[in-house]
């Protein structure tokens, strides 16, 4: 998979996307092994090549709950790397051996920098996939709470 | 309350907020009037002036899900406006009598259009705002799910 296909990248010319590529690096995980941890300081961004992450919230030691699966043909992970506080807002695990590619937080920090439009269109791309998630993650308050209610109703 | 003290306006030069200014109207609305509702297109940005406006979901007929109350001291709403597919995400109406300041999207689209660092900050604010309310959501989804498990347990 390019790094084109990620959504963060969508309408940036081939020359702003070889930029990305060359302050990347392909690394491969095992089946299990963690990314990162809730609250950690970002320093990647990471695309699926191959495999596939689980996003989840740690509740307590042995409860988790699953928020998403990151594959090759639906996004990239870790864009607490790209908003301050710079801090990963859940945690990732592979969900079998996977290969992953890694965008360099500080490196692409200073292609941001010097490249209004490229920050312009990563931003406003970013915004867009916030506002998605923020509007499934009310949905299942909403379900939640009617729940609560149908449990107090009946 | 200036333009200025919203939070997606944090960073920008005086001129760019003067020209913001230029394409804003202040409007009066009452206690009780809806400002817009979840699903509407979006066709401005709010700040509050005077007064509070209260965001919410819509479940049924007769149950709200009370989301944020916004004041003129903590930000503005619509965001919407902002981001494809440009409608607002949660209804809206007036706590009290309000006074709003209105930005018409299709003029600062033409403003952030022709200024790649005014639509690179208002972008990178409304990527962190997100961002937060995503985080403060997902609280919410744990703490539903974490009473889920204690009553299933006991």
């Amino acid at each position: 998979m390019p790094l084109s296909s990620c959504y963060l990248f969508q309408g940036i010319s081939q020359s702003q996307i070889e930029r990305i590529a060359a302050i990347s690096r392909e690394q491969q995980y095992q089946m299990g092994q963690w990314l990162f941890q809730e609250g950690q300081e970002a320093r990647h961004l990471y695309q699926v090549q191959e495999g596939s992450v689980e996003l989840v919230i740690k509740v307590e030691e042995a409860i988790e709950i699953p928020m998403a699966v990151i594959r090759p043909d639906n996004g990239c992970l870790g864009v607490g790397a790209l908003v301050e506080p710079y801090r990963y807002s859940l945690s990732a695990r592979c969900l079998e051996d996977s290969t992953l590619v890694a965008v360099s937080k500080t490196r692409l920090d200073e292609l941001m920098h010097d490249d209004f439009e490229l920050h312009c269109a990563i931003m406003t791309n970013l915004a867009k996939k916030l506002l998605d998630r923020l509007k499934e993650t009310r949905q299942e308050v909403k379900i939640h709470f009617m729940n609560l209610v149908r449990s107090i109703t009946f």
